[in-house]
């Protein structure tokens, strides 16, 4: 088995930087991903990456990726992760595709996975009408009465975008006001399509074989909304399997604690992305960009640190 | 005299992001900038800016900048900022345009400027075969002979662009061995018109009217090399003026101390890019835009909270 400089776990936008700054540094570099391009790939339209005006998400991490492998670094896509261990200062990464890896360090990118409402039926009617991703679902509510549930960024995004091709657009709240850019909510606000239910809570979702309503609760009152979608917009948390493995160590959210270099609690693992507490907790494409590279110039001096080291001692 | 929400200062990858984001977040925003671009625009080729696998540094600072434009921010360039001056909880700058601007926020973006020699000749012979841009004079050198001083990412990018064109390229550096990306340190090995000349250091630049040798000092020798031009490439330091006008705290190397979200040690004014201590003090591209959005969320917050304050007491 080849022993690898550093192997990135996580394909979204701190990954396949983190590679290209790895592979500028010469180190022997692989990328581990579950899915290509991580949750920016599901972004319909990105308007705050400098560089680009508007692009797509998919196409613009098709740019990335395509980056990464002009520089000769291996990318293992659609790989789960089955267990990462420590010994002897080098990592062991088994993946479920029988493949096993060794590297001298770790970049965990592994971002941010979505969170669920966890109320009846929402398990059941998944994939049935209830989403986690509007521009991936969108497209299969034309004409169709939707509702978002959320007011963050993302939520605004997915009602903006489903009031293109749907008829209606509900976004539920349970606060008085969304909390999306402002940009975002005058959007939102102006768009004829687009009802917001304020103070609400989802309390459950009916459905035979496909979505038929969300009930509600507001000012203590249970209320029914016939819908043909639900697209739950509540944010995300991270991803813990992998970090739970390595003994990382987290903030009271789940997120990786990191240093300014996005070294961690373990030598030789660092971190970047949404998965982490850096950047101000700001997680943005601009944010990951920067703490992938940060981290990839710290395994560079670390690695040389253990070379140096290596060579003193023989 | 309109009051701004926030005054960017700097016209580089970082003050641009940071326009995009604050006028995403409808804050009424202005950047003001010496030369459009900053330092990434004399970049030649860009690499290592995810999104694009190579990009001269002037077309995607045109990019940014249009991306800031589209929002609506005015951008004031080749303009000399005068004074800033703080009273009553906002901002005064002063522009050698014979503008003046009031802001409740300022974001300091100015980035760095060129390190010089400090030897006989550099003066006198700047813009006469001295240059501190190799992207913007590589041209006038074609077929000729040039030294470029230092041993950095900037020096080794300068050597590969000149080589393309000149007959011949020095790079003289004080240390054994220039200390670049690995990347780019094979390519000039490897790079036929291109020899070190190590452990020297320069000491004077002789010409009549142009440049005609360089003068260093070598294993205690005293030796001259003739050139026909002189490539400064020895590192930044950060713009001081302004920060000293402001009153920020420093690092021991003159950059602009801030918090994880980019504020200063004064109420209201915020820091990004090349001129703070951020970002592991990784000076990037992938560093500039993550700090430029992280001080707009920032300023977003501090003006919310402002006028919070002020709707309470009224």
């Amino acid at each position: 088995m080849e022993e690898l400089d550093v192997i990135i776990l996580g394909s979204g936008a701190a990954g396949y930087t983190a590679a290209i700054y790895a592979a500028r540094y010469n180190l022997k570099t692989v990328v581990i991903g579950k899915e290509p391009g991580g949750v920016a790939s599901e972004a319909a339209e990105i308007e705050n990456y400098p560089g680009f005006l508007k692009i797509n998400g998919m196409d613009l991490m098709e740019k990335f990726k395509e980056q990464v492998e002009s520089l000769g670094v291996k990318i293992y896509t659609y790989a789960e992760i089955e267990s990462v261990n420590k010994n002897n200062g080098s990592f062991t990464v088994k993946l479920s595709t029988g493949d096993e890896l060794s590297g001298r360090a770790l970049i965990v990118a592994l971002g941010s996975k979505r969170r669920k409402l966890g109320i009846p039926g929402e398990k059941e009617l998944a994939g049935r009408g209830v989403s986690y991703c509007a521009t991936c679902d969108a497209a299969f509510f034309r004409d169709k009465t939707v509702a978002v549930i959320g007011g963050n960024d993302s939520a605004a995004k997915a009602a903006l975008l489903l009031a293109e091709g749907s008829k209606k657009v509900y976004i539920v709240y349970r606060r008085g006001k969304i909390r999306a850019e402002p940009i975002l909510v005058d959007r939102c606000e102006s768009n004829e399509k687009i009802e917001f239910i304020y103070n609400a809570v989802p309390v459950e979702i009916k459905g035979d074989n496909v979505v038929k309503s969300l009930v509600i609760e507001q000012d203590g009152e249970k209320k029914e909304i016939e819908v043909d979608g639900i697209f739950v917009e509540i944010g995300s948390e991270p991803e813990d399997n992998i970090t739970a493995m390595l003994g990382l160590e987290k903030d009271e959210a789940g997120y990786t604690e990191v240093n300014a270099d996005m070294s961690t609690n373990v030598p030789g693992v660092f971190a970047a992305g949404d998965i982490t507490t850096g950047s101000n907790k700001f997680r943005q494409l601009t944010t990951s960009v920067a703490e992938g590279s940060i981290a990839a110039e710290s395994v560079y001096k670390y690695i040389n640190k253990i070379k140096n080291e290596k060579n003193k001692s023989e």
